[in-house]
């Protein structure tokens, strides 16, 4: 689990170039290249724009790395669930 | 990335043997076994104790994912502070 850990922190230092911040372009970049599997529309860059303003909660038009775990967060707790729920139906068949 | 989300994700399901709580028991040993370098106090079972308590925002006495990742969350935010930290000061050397 700690490596998981450091594979998002190290990841994110990568997109970033070493700053505390992801701008607009970073930022489509990392979700395209990380989550395309995970997001439907991770290629489309109206909609990733959309959730990086949603992120982006102290409105400076970028995106800090505590704004991003949020999203990490929100994708984990997705991916669990879809795990319980592909677990439930493959017990009931 | 997705790998590391993934990694989050079984290795709780892991830990509670595929149930979607850990209880006390099963987040001490999750704690000690995975955030041992990560987490001064992890076997220390007060302190544990502690942690757990403060995670259990329903009350019920056990860890429920979306719990679990907020803790998670904090020590990624906690690693990448130090990441930080210690660019800034390999930098001023």
């Amino acid at each position: 689990m700690e490596s998981a850990i450091k594979t998002l922190v190290t990841t994110f230092l990568s997109s970033s170039k070493g700053k505390e911040n992801l701008d607009s372009k970073s930022f489509q970049k990392l979700i395209s290249s990380q989550f395309g599997s995970m997001m439907e529309n991770a290629q489309d860059k109206e909609a990733v724009d959309k959730v990086m303003g949603d992120l982006d909660s102290n409105n400076d038009g970028e995106v800090d790395f505590t704004e991003f775990i949020i999203l990490v967060g929100a994708l984990t707790v997705a991916c669990n669930d879809f795990f319980l729920e592909f677990n439930e139906k493959s017990e009931t068949k």
